[in-house]
């Protein structure tokens, strides 16, 4: 009530504190061998640690200078059928911040603000990260399905030119958003087309870039339909949530809004140093578009998932998901239970809303044996 | 829709661009001497202007070694009966700055969020500053009349103690508020309570703190019951809005909370050099307590305005006002004809509501010519 | 040693935490009307105060849209014979990071950084407020004179191009420096052309431009020629230590970095509300160029001490000021009781050294009783 | 001349720019397997290849609620025999500023200072990332072998107190240095005796702290020394100049400069997904101390070299390194064919210094290979 921003993660306060818990506690089913807490909880691909292991023998420039970095942003030239300049980075926010800090020092004038949703990561889940190392307003517009219409942003309008007021320069979406829903390539267009006609450049936050691709098409022409062909200047690409054990790329498609790149991703602290590393991480799943697979697979689980409880007394889904998540509304008894069974975290709890995931290793042994332990902790909580 | 923040100027954008129009285009009745549109756009009331010529003389030390600024530090000890410390400033959003960056920094750990609601000047008036020079985020909370209760603060408990999400530090309400409200010294205090029990200091933003003593008794008593007396760590006591020409006061009432102001200060850059000129300018107001006269003029102007305008057909005006300002709904083919004819501010152009606001120089005339001009154009308008 | 930066203000800590002394230690002669400590402990000009007074009739839109400004701001394209952008401000901090902030957000790419010396006020005497609002490194060349050369600019052309190193963005020099000294026209161009070459921009602080401008011819080609004519892009320019009571002006001179700086002086808490005053005030001295022969005549006064004291036995005085300061040497024992007869303040307390400086309100009367005091007191040290 | 910041790094531009040059410009001796370019050019030891891929199996919950992280934070308990809070970061940057903004974020008041020497590594080599995210200036004081003297830290007492000054709040020294040089614990000791008793906390950047750990005995006793018994409140404990992949650790030695610290690592990027990365790096090198025998070695190596080319005619090399750098001086003609062979860094070019760096890999075959080539070819570029 009053509060939009952080709605989205009002209900998680004891889940985000909570430790792993013991997984026996309920004696039938077994509980499955991967949880469904998290994508990010998920290890990294073998080939990916194989080729960390390839990379690893000699002596080679730090900082960005090797032949192993080279080949990978070569690679990013190829995926996107054009001359990107992609930067390395560590993590999602630190992808986010040289993304945004970047296209901000592009922009002649005042610190602009950043326009996205009051459910973006960068709003609501980044410690006031990007108002710390941007130092301007992020205006978190509200939207019920995490995503930005056009016409939000043309509202915005009245603030350009008063002196008075935050000056818009970024809007920065979410895709796949943080409710697991989709921008079709056409409605991606017709933002930037708005955002490019009001003197605003567009990011695209894309943590979980992958799984909307596999959704999307599943083809390297499906990514450059949301991305590059749709107007998107700046894309954080994300790798560590999709099989990487910790790589991110910030992939400028416009060359424009890349200039200072390489300083500003070292003022926000993301400048890796044996980045051969992360390059050989990219390279792993870039070849073969592994990426694609492994999200496709991720996705398929979470649409299995859903196939397999939507039909259980007790438990309220809604369609079936677009990418690797769902939210389920469960009897009130059944969450604790089911959670130290197996783990997972809180969505809303005013609704008794949880948030199942799926990962790229999730197999269908552990959905079969995961909707088993539904069914039966939910027939339980609800006969009680 | 979908957009809280700005909401309250959202309709501002001509009229703030606006030039102070010719004010003779309807001939009948004359336009006033003063307009309505706000109270800083009125001067400074000639005690203030003889304060400064009185000190003029001669050579004293800058920066507030100065005999006058000692002089205004010991009227504010007076003023709140207690040993405050007062660091002069030169505008409302250098007060705000000081303030909130000396209660942030006086708070142990990393940047801290400030708390506030959507209408709050700091969040929509002050173009970034606040994100730019705090380094954090402003959490805009939703309110239909620029107030917060206890039990919003309270919602945010959720965020803390979880590394994703920023931690409040500091809330911030405004007295009386961008809407003309106001708190009873009860709510102060409830408020005061809440944000102390979560450990969070509380910030008075008093750019018309005048207005607000004025109508909550008019005494000294007054001032001190919705402060010092509720619990309010930190207040910006505003001037130029009540007849300065241009100083404000960020008195810290809990001196834990004023630890390294003057660098601070000085950080924000809001140290004056010649701070005589600013001090003599409240030593004048504070004296006999004019600066409680001036208010409770304007206020009653404002009064004196609903009375003479409220029963006008075609406008819409709500209760009697509290302190110095009306929101009236207008027929749209009156606002133009009357801005020209007697200038004020849009307020929601979508909702052709306007603001009308009286000073501390408002006359008795000023008031009846504008109540005929309305009446006149806006019969006018509804013929037609 | 080891200790380059504020090296100049070494030696202040005492003085600086000095209160105003009784200036009647000393029986023998009187102490003059007024001191020597610094220029912006002087008063206001006479015509200062009566513009003021003579603007505060009726109401004005606030912000600076009143006629008001926009005089002024017609008065500084007239001064510098272009079209120039100007943008009042409140204090010489304000004005210097209301210039800087612009310029670096003028120039695309990650936060630049600023060049000057160690002795720049921006680097020793405003505690950081640099760094806090622009985000960025100040790199402090070292200088005997308080003056850049252009080599020393050439020498930071190995940073460029490295992205482990801050890229220099914008060169701020101080004309009259802080230690009194002046560039030449030549001087400024060289530096400018240099700056230019490297891609950066140059900032002139022009707290005491105005001295400079009357040492320079005294003339508005004087001005010009050290500043627009030579290539400076923006200059700070001083009012407050000139006879105003309290305005600066930020003057861009190259329109291309003037852009956004309205946004941008809001957001370093820059913007005054009833601005009419401080437009009036420069108004009062712009006009007939009074602001020049208050500057000469401050000048002057330091020549006529100068001539006054430099043959007096144990005072050592360099070369004639060029401005209006001197940095005498003193008998250690002659400091403190002439301070307390007159005060001025330390410079650099391991040589003994203070600093006199003059006013716009000097007369030749104090400069002669100083002057009186100075052989007395010294003398009296010296036989001890 | 007048440029004391990145005195060390002005001669890099080529250097730093360079690509990795064919080694097979001169025919003989054949170049070393491994270059002298820096121990962040050198692979991950293959234990710690080895226990990333042991973690790799099942899903552990994010950003370090994991048991692998667990047990490294206990490992770092049991290495300073004390209860420190450890939080691991991505590179060291980050890990500088982590420990930097927790330790001002500690500190009541305004944004305070650090000190630390012009040859720092976060004043010369993280290009304004310190200011970016810190909000405040680093004082660069001027050293000779990169160390702080308590008699430099005490000249800054005059700061304190003075409103215009910035106020110094920490202190950050380099052990070991970045030329190469050591404190003595009993140097530590005495600086933050120094510092504490101004007020001030201590921070030691030990990006390579093994090396330093090496030098001074080799034992955990001899870390304690310098560190936690010194008196030192947080470290920056390298890892990845040593052995790892890409981990560092700040490490808190004292508990109330941690307060906030897990807020202050994501607000500045610092905050791993996948943390069991990271983790199990520095767990692989902890047990049985591999992190000290590979410091000892890469030590050794360079010991060796020095050895080996200190009596070539032609090559100046100061007294043996204590660490794993030397900085020899070549005959200019000899660098680029050296270098073009085996590649490594310039120092100063204006006095034809280069760096050569040994690390956690380097064999004596390596070394014995190098010292070949430089007899080689200085003695080639001498006749010639």
């Amino acid at each position: 009530m009053g509060l939009d921003l952080f709605a989205g993660s009002s209900a998680d306060r004891n889940a985000r504190r909570a430790v792993w818990h013991d997984r026996s506690v309920i004696s039938i089913p077994a509980s499955p061998a991967r949880a469904f807490a998290s994508d990010n909880s998920a290890g990294a691909h073998p080939a990916v640690i194989a080729a960390i292991s390839n990379v690893n023998e000699g002596h080679l420039l730090a900082y960005g200078q090797d032949e192993v970095t080279a080949s990978c942003e070569a690679r990013f030239r190829d995926l996107f059928g054009s001359d990107v300049v992609t930067r390395l980075t560590f993590n999602g926010t630190g992808s986010n911040l040289t993304a945004l800090a970047t296209m901000l020092g592009s922009l002649p004038g005042p610190n602009h603000a950043v326009v996205c949703t009051s459910w973006a990561h960068i709003h609501s889940d980044e410690t006031g990260a990007p108002e710390r190392l941007l130092g301007t307003k992020l205006i978190g517009l509200r939207s019920s399905d995490a995503k930005i219409a056009p016409d939000q942003l043309a509202e915005l309008a009245h603030l350009q030119g008063v002196q008075h007021h935050v000056q818009p320069g970024v809007v920065s979406i979410t895709q796949a958003t943080e409710l697991g829903t989709l921008y079709s390539s056409d409605e991606v267009a017709a933002l930037c087309e708005q955002a490019h006609r009001m003197g605003l450049l567009v990011h695209l936050d894309g943590a979980r870039i992958a799984n909307a691709t596999a959704a999307l098409g599943g083809t390297r022409e499906a990514l450059r339909s949301f991305t590059i062909d749709a107007g998107v200047d700046v894309v954080s690409f994300g790798g560590t949530k999709n099989g990487l054990l910790g790589a991110e790329a910030v992939v400028f498609l416009n060359p424009a809004a890349a200039v200072g790149s390489e300083y500003v991703r070292k003022q926000v602290t993301q400048l890796p140093s044996k980045m051969r590393y992360l390059a050989a991480q990219f390279n792993a799943v870039l070849d073969d578009d592994l990426w694609i697979d492994l999200a496709m697979h991720a996705n398929s689980m979470a649409g299995e998932l859903h196939r397999r409880t939507k039909d259980i007394d007790g438990v309220e889904l809604g369609a079936a998901p677009v990418v690797n998540s769902l939210f389920p509304i469960l009897p009130p008894a059944a969450i604790e239970p089911l959670r130290q069974w197996c783990f997972f975290w809180d969505w809303d709890v005013s609704r008794h809303q949880v948030r199942w995931m799926t990962a790229w290793d999730t197999t269908l042994d552990d959905v079969a044996a995961f909707a088993d332990g539904v069914r039966h902790v939910v027939a339980d909580a609800i006969e009680t």
